[in-house]
């Protein structure tokens, strides 16, 4: 089937395409916060009732948290089709501080920019906007030539932002829906806000919120300041001694199992140039602040990494109130690599926490998702016709690159269904996922559009 | 004039005596939170109405802040009466945190419990119902005798929980207003629960809150976790410093100006033969947690203190956000002693902090209330009036000790108005004040409004 029709269709319907990613951006799918819960399954009737439009036979498949969306297309006269599974999540991040927002996060708009027109609004680049590039490629190319040149699932989850508790259970029991021959998934970035990449490298997730528990009520500093522990005091005693002076984490053992770069990765990597000292400067810092010995790119594709992600002890309000609160928590997430076991790890910390531990204090560990790091092996023709299907709709020649992210669906997907996913996207570094005024550039968004039309064409020559 | 009939006069009042205070403490007068700004006008409203009740002339008197109430009561051939002023505050804590009251903190009621009745609601103890207590007694006294024994000032401030930034300028305008023969204030406690006491020594008080920037913006763990310098870290790392092994604060010269006791107060403190134990096991806690090498009492009567009273920085809400925050900050307050500056320790501190300060952060100190401690000298005639009648009220003869709160009202009437107060007060080691539930024993408001009637009698002889 020819492909410049479908792209031409792509650039005619993009003013539409827009309004519809606008209507799924406003609806407020928070999966981490239970009071939104109605939203995301607003979110995913959404989902069902769009890739029905494209003449798919979808579904909400409830989880005991929120619901997948699985939906498949089956050409007429497929049976010699390849079979191609997309996945995006339709999950949002919380959007605090809100008084940092400059509009509703929940009201979308195109804005005019000095760099151009975004869509801004919260999950517009993390992953409503990558989601709907897919989706609007497969409209586009429907419209023009009738059907689609591949049989087609559409696999949407409603949890990423949360850990995805419901993720491998569903996998686990829906294992044959969801096996295919390629495996595509958009929740990436170019690099550098330009190359088109395909990431063969992710980092893996733990997570653990800790909560040290001193005397049994607040006291007031007055009648037992000098006298009686004081958690606060403990909670930082043992996070401010999580690194070392080189940046090194110090928790014993961490370091099992990370391995140092092989000679083809760093030649490819150098290749890159990465210009750091913009990617810092784009947020106001100018130094690499990880571990002295390794390079920018290491720190955030390859070195794991130990982050207090939030901390809460006392008095917050404004004022202030001479309190020695009963408890103090935080909020600690680990990124891993190589062969770095999760769930040693986790054990490690609880007992370095718990050494640290004076007399009079307790602690209470909540666990978290746990993954290991990922690296994909790209020696496969759709990896390479991926690769070229990119190189055509961008300036820039497309690479394998690293990403200090954890996905850790592409792991499942291997470890499941036997596919190595292959991770394409188009988010660019300014995008402020997960932060105040998120947008999506209009570039990512019609070219990503654009990319998957000229990658669903390469994959199925 | 006669002391029995008065006495008399506050046990056949008292219920109606606690109907007063409950309306009283009905009045929600957080004073650090500008949101409750009516509610501390509408407190001090009320305290103008009650003592012009009593015969005074009264008014609110108007500051930056929130207002004084000052009231004085000239008895009818007064010129060879002492004259006595009475200070208190109306203000009270925040509530926080809320879901731990058994009741609406501002819905006050008389609770029975199994050691006998309270008192229950916010400021109950601190301060608003040991204010009470002596406008009680003046209550009695007039009720029976027709006017007091002495002329009478009452002075009351709003703003004791929030530094009393009004608190010197008001004083100094107004000194001669405010300048009499003997000073009281009602803002301490029984020592352990059920000695009388007058407190002769008070630790000062220097409040600082401090903000870490990093990076200006949140950012996402994934994309720049390793690379970019995270302001919990930073701040963690900071304050988990402040104390070395020994429980000693490691800011430099942070102990110039600390005086070890003398033999003689050392032989008064032992006799009190304080039980930590009790005292700690009161609030779930066994050891005590300060300076190795003193004494429970030392540690909270003549040992200067640093705590972190609040800890707030990145995601905080329920569930995860793998978020490498924009900022992160901490209120720190220190409780001074002997002659240590605080002045001098503001600046000590500041520079503790930037001198760990890494690259690409910068420090904002918010400065608080900075006092110095206070020691009381106690040989004049009204001090030991006063201990003679706290000693026939109580079982146990009254003491002089040492409180490890800050009371800076103490030291202001000291060097402005040139009078040593003389601090009483009824409350319990139990009472929970700044927290939540606080108390106020109803035998702490029947005994201490008696008392005050014996102290004004044995002061007017």
């Amino acid at each position: 089937m020819q492909l410049d029709p479908v792209l031409a269709q792509i650039d005619a319907d993009l003013g539409k395409s827009v309004d519809r990613l606008l209507e799924f951006l406003s609806i407020p799918s928070i999966s981490t916060d239970p009071a939104f819960k109605q939203a995301c399954d607003a979110a995913a009737d959404w989902l069902v009732s769009d890739i029905e439009s494209l003449g798919a036979i979808a579904e909400k498949r409830p989880t005991p948290g929120h619901p997948m969306v699985v939906g498949h297309i089956t050409p007429s006269n497929s049976d010699d089709l390849p079979h191609i599974l997309f996945y995006g999540h339709y999950d949002v991040q919380p959007i605090d501080p809100i008084e940092l927002w400059n509009r509703d996060p929940f009201d979308p708009q195109l804005d005019e920019t000095t760099k151009g027109k975004v869509i801004r609004g919260r999950g517009s680049a993390d992953d409503k906007g990558q989601l709907m590039t897919f989706v609007e490629a497969c409209r586009a190319w429907r419209a023009v030539h009738g059907k689609l040149p591949c049989k087609l699932t559409f696999f949407f989850e409603g949890e990423e932002e949360c850990g995805s508790p419901s993720l491998v259970p569903f996998m686990n029991e829906n294992k044959d829906e969801l096996t295919s021959d390629v495996i595509l998934i958009c929740d990436t970035t170019l690099f550098q806000s330009k190359t088109p990449t395909i990431v063969t490298r992710l980092r893996g997730m733990l997570k653990e919120e800790i909560t040290i528990i001193g005397p049994d009520k607040d006291l007031h500093s007055g009648l037992y300041g000098g006298l009686a522990i004081n958690p606060i005091r403990v909670l930082t005693k043992i996070l401010g001694s999580l690194h070392d002076e080189r940046g090194r984490i110090t928790i014993p053992n961490f370091y099992d199992g990370v391995m140092s770069l092989t000679n083809d990765v760093d030649t490819q990597w150098r290749a890159l140039k990465f210009d750091h000292t913009t990617f810092l400067s784009d947020v106001g810092l100018v130094i690499p602040a990880g571990e002295k010995e390794f390079s920018p790119l290491e720190m955030i594709w390859s070195r794991p990494t130990c982050e207090i992600n939030g901390i809460k002890g006392g008095y917050i309000g404004e004022g202030f109130k001479t309190v020695l609160p009963s408890q103090a928590s935080a909020k600690v997430s680990f990124r891993l690599v190589g062969n770095q076991d999760p769930l040693v790890i986790r054990e490690n910390f609880h007992e370095y926490v718990r050494n640290m531990l004076p007399y009079d204090c307790q602690v209470h560990f909540e666990d978290y998702e746990a993954s290991s790091g990922s690296v994909m092996s790209t020696d496969t023709p759709a990896f390479e016709a991926a690769r070229n299907a990119l190189s055509c709709e961008w300036p820039d020649e497309a690479a394998f690159i690293g990403c200090g992210g954890s996905i850790p669906i592409a792991g499942h997907f291997q470890d499941i269904v036997g596919v190595t996913p292959i991770l394409i996207g188009f988010g660019k570094d300014d995008d402020q996922i997960h932060s105040p005024n998120e947008k999506y550039d209009l570039e990512s968004f019609h070219k990503g559009t654009r990319s998957w039309a000229r990658v669903l064409n390469s994959l199925t020559q």
